[in-house]
């Protein structure tokens, strides 16, 4: 029995996750949604997330950590730093994730980067997939889904319209 | 008061109407698709496809033709032929599109074709976007959706979780 692996983000109908400057002031979020995501947190104890995404929450100064959660950090570039709230990780995505998932714990959340998720979709290691998605067209911005090797199947387990005109769709990868 | 113009079709999650080579054979169809599609159809008198769109629906042997639905295919290359089920038309599909709402009859529906949709949303022309969206990353293939210009804001109108694990979610375009 591994641990569960949850990527889990909010995107526009277009399949972006940003606009091309990285902003995303289009996204809702409200009560509802923050329920979801207290929920969520509460099945995990770990974060990874790729480099783009963890400056992108440093600049907006929207940090996701949650008390008693880790929060590692894929990058080959970044050295540890001073920020004592996440753990560098100068290792292949992959190989990190599927040591991660063998050990004891609780879930691991993927957080945005669609980039980061490609490999890990690919090698088989994202167990579920929840998407928040927003009632916009963005035309233009940072893709979700990268192209991938070969289709990968899925499975609705969960359908939540919101009130804000988001809809939340949990899915389970099938194997 | 104008005719409404709705843009349908079925997707997988990223935002794929077809792969590659234009097989659509991940589509599902069932008796609950086939009756959204019905009830729909009731509701227009004419629909609009692109060339690709026409060219993929004969090769395929699955006309989509309903009786009492005027068919026109946008084509600049095509000249009209035998198939008297259809009436091309050698003109741009934006100012096509902006005489006919103006015309008296039921609605409109723009069929498949990403292509052809993205000048019609950009010209404000669609009023609403009907989405069967598949339970499946389907990795590469023809977009549904271009950059365009700006984005373009929806209300959800509808979300309904099929059987089938697919999600049909209809949409207004906020003007």
């Amino acid at each position: 029995m591994t641990r569960k692996v949850t990527f889990g983000l909010a995107n526009s109908l277009d399949n972006r996750i940003a606009r091309g400057d990285h902003s995303y002031d289009w996204l809702v979020w409200d009560d509802e949604v923050a329920k979801i995501s207290a929920d969520f947190f509460r099945t995990i104890d770990t974060v990874i997330m790729g480099r783009k995404t963890y400056e992108v929450a440093l600049a907006a100064g929207a940090w996701p950590s949650t008390p008693g959660i880790r929060n590692y950090v894929l990058s080959r570039t970044l050295a540890q730093g001073s920020d004592t709230r996440v753990e560098i990780v100068n290792e292949d995505g992959v190989e990190f994730l599927r040591r991660l998932k063998q050990q004891p714990g609780k879930g691991i959340c993927v957080m945005g980067g669609g980039e980061l998720a490609k490999p890990l979709l690919e090698a088989g290691l994202i167990d579920e997939l929840g998407l928040n998605i927003q009632p916009i067209i963005l035309g233009d911005g940072i893709p979700l889904f990268h192209p991938m090797r070969s289709p990968i199947a899925l499975e609705r387990l969960e359908c939540r319209p919101l009130a804000n005109g988001s809809v939340y769709i949990l899915y389970r990868v099938k194997r």
